[in-house]
């Protein structure tokens, strides 16, 4: 592990191949492969009375068709789709507690979805098309060198990629779908931003009823509690830097009164809330451990 | 001059005081002054007569009242406004040929109003309410070293500020009233990105009849012949890198079918086409030379 | 706190003014105030029994001369200057055990120091010069916007500052002294490189009867068991971004048979084993407490 | 050309294979094909009566067997060898007004030998060693995305790469044998610091008989009428930022009295002065242009 991680020089831990025998004997398993490939490991791993918590998009669909829409492959497993519980605690806690297989929350469904949870439960939201233009850190693409991560590349530029077309557009609709009771269609913006880590996601939500004190009542009610969750006040805008490194999001709102639209904006660190953090954060609540078991470092002061 | 910007080291020009008498020589004067300092000074000039490119606010808007509000104190030569032009080439050619007095567009605005123009003068944008998420580099705030240009609070972060409350919404709505010949709300979120230059707005407009094809060729015939704009073809993004240091525009599109919704993405380096490029662009019109003379510099390509 | 560290938002600590009486009652008092603050309220600290852990200047330097040529004002406390334990665990951890007032070590001086104490402490490095070039990111010049820490300065370039006069000159040069036994002078090179944390010392001894692996051995004995330094293998060299936001130190070597040169590196971040981690290092020591205690986390890993 | 480098989207030249004929009708050619490649195409050209300006390393070692040492082949053109110019204006400037063959000098051999050649050229440095520590953005490392110019792995981060083990090295040592009428062995150190383009070398000379006056005008007097190189006043340092983008060289001194040491920094745009622009440069010189013609912009200011 220090030889590919040289920040964890001081580890000793090793790497070492998939082996379905020492699997079997895990109490929890944590799936890190390629969409496509967990669908193909995880029924063995579920089998031998593992529960897994996956970190790849194969269970987060509820639909098969809709899967091998954005993913060009047929299901593998789909009679397990129905069992996996999405990995967002703030979106699903109930239904981790007893569960066997998690589909872990990709980043940008994460925040996006903390951003527009609140406005869409509360009923507030009209008309039946949110705009979430949302920017990410290169770090997210991946430790394998191509042009997209290639410094000279992404270094002093913001560019926008997947405009609409982004494969996680069905997911955030889903959770959206079930915030709202009914179809929000998302129109969906992602940019990388020259930064290692860090996803910012602003959503304009068209509203009726709401100014910026009750949208910020309805936030921090709603996250009231939440370990990893800060509502910040109002007047007050998330960084991506604050939360760099560690499990937080924080959340801030404004009110655009001549427009009457709510902008909810989202910070988080793809690589910890947005990834192995949260994978962390569901493991706890299945295993019936204190969510914040392992996680409560905060993000280094600057 | 190389004293206070290394870069020019083998520049002798030297900074003088402004002086009345030598302005009243010029043909041409530059006002790169502050918000209200340029409607005490800009008179003067006028009467003396030179023409003035200003950079400031100060003749951007049509309304004193408007202007009134959003910089907090009342216009000082109220009777300028309606003759000053605004200062945006592909918005506003004709009325610079005999300009004495030209409004430089801001850089918000130049990058919002080249993206979302086109659609508005076709009529094909629908609805009263256009989102626009726009991300900059630190630059644009000044030489001045403040919190917000801090390198360890700019650096691996994105921030938003001044959302649905930037200066420049009422100018950018003006431009849209002009094109579409009616209201329409610009609902705006800025965002502070890590890097020096360039400026990037991503426009969301919902259209009725339009899809890439169709919006692609209404674009590339409204820009046709600008000598400064580049449509990119349907499927390519454009990237603040590729404009760093050069008055150019880079313009892409992309349609979202289920959203009914276009979006259209315009990049510039912001102190240059956003800001002293075009004052040069905006000069040249008036004085009837090539629209390029002392801007056909590439971006450096790396 | 939470206000000024938005990164700390789950943090319900506040601020207070210095009090004496409060710090009276402590066990220990880290001190983080500007050189010549600190020598200013040490001694009522130590008169009321408390363990002054100091991050400044004032009590590193042995001479008072030294100081006051270096630091332009003559010392207020004198007769502390000998009880003051240099705060570098990994040179001076004899002294820490009973010592009552640590002057930590600075952050340049800690990564120059891991990097030649054990060749000089071989007795293999001839001659009386050495060459630190030393590269360090912006937030050590502190959290006050200055020119020199103002983003667009900063970013997207590599700048000298304070070449052969740099305040840390002196500290360095006296580990130098006792390490080899001798006065050695130190031609110290410090550069702004643009990013946040860390800092990476390059020493270039003049060596006799030395190669690489030699030098590795030596380096390797000497920092056996050290919990925060790791001696990488030959051929391997550190980089800033692995020890970022840990207490760690990575140091490389190189051999250059022509020129007879052993190149020792070093990386730390300076944020924290170049100055907090560091004083909570020395807290430890003193306190007979593992000195490991509150700094185990890693680098965050990308 | 605008397909693979869209900043310039407005170019309508097009790439064409390499083709014998047309390179023979050429006046001038310029080869930036990789080392090994140009010594194979560069004898044809010249038969074709063609001027070779060769950006690679294949000409400008003057010993073959070095060359071979450091490329790990044998020279295919040996014969060519000792008619190759080499392509560093501001060294060897005589010989390029009748080349046919220049060797453009490589990016750390250019700042490097502008930063020593003076002092070296006037008997001042003792010793026979130099130590120079460089630091250099990632473009240099070319277009072919890597793990060494991945995003994540380059950002926030100091590494050193090659340290005394630099193909440059035999390169500089050459022009510094020429400068100083005896060896001089190069202690090299280069470092990838987290930025695009620009080039640092940092040469630490120890001398006698020189203190920093009297080297700034050895060094202004060395490069009166230069039209690429400043020599910044005595205090001053130059940064990579005030360079990008353009040909120049900003020089600064500084020295270390107790260490009898003079500081000598380049600052140079790997990218121009390092690269393209000093090929044109030498170009220019070849065939008696003014050295500046297509080299006039300066750096873009921020």
């Amino acid at each position: 592990v220090a030889d590919l991680y040289p920040a964890l020089a001081a580890c000793d831990l090793s790497f070492e191949p998939h082996d379905a025998g020492i699997a079997a004997g895990a109490d929890v398993v944590f799936l890190a492969v390629p969409h496509t490939a967990a669908m193909a490991v995880a029924p063995a791993l579920l089998d031998a009375g593992a529960v897994v918590i996956d970190h790849s998009a194969d269970f987060r669909l509820k639909d098969p068709a809709v899967y091998e829409k954005w993913y060009d492959v047929a299901h593998a497993a789909p009679g397990l789709i129905e069992e996996a519980v999405y990995g967002l605690p703030e979106v699903s806690r109930a239904g981790l507690a007893d569960a066997r297989l998690v589909a872990c929350a990709g980043c940008y469904p994460t925040a996006t979805s903390l951003a527009v949870v609140p406005a869409l439960e509360s009923g507030r939201v009209v008309g039946d098309r949110v705009v979430v233009d949302a920017k990410c850190g290169v770090a997210g693409a991946g430790r394998t060198p191509t042009p997209f991560s290639h410094y000279r590349n992404a270094n002093e530029a913001v560019t926008p990629y997947n405009v609409a077309a982004h494969r996680h557009v069905p997911e955030i609709e889903q959770v959206m779908r079930g915030a709202a009771g009914r179809d929000v269609q998302l129109v969906f913006g992602p940019h990388l931003v020259p930064m290692t880590r860090g996803l910012l996601s602003t959503a304009y939500l068209p509203v009726e009823g709401l100014d910026l004190e009750s949208a910020h009542e309805i936030y921090a009610a709603r996250y009231e509690g939440e370990p990893f969750v800060s509502v910040l006040e109002p007047g007050r805008m998330p960084s991506t830097g604050d939360v760099e490194g560690s499990n937080r999001a924080h959340l801030g709102l404004a009110y655009d009164e001549h427009g009457a639209t709510l902008i909810a904006v989202c910070a988080i660190d793809n690589l910890v809330k947005g990834s192995s953090g949260q994978a962390i954060q569901c493991a706890n609540a299945v295993l019936g451990l204190p969510e914040t078991t392992g996680l409560e470092a905060p993000a280094p002061v600057v």
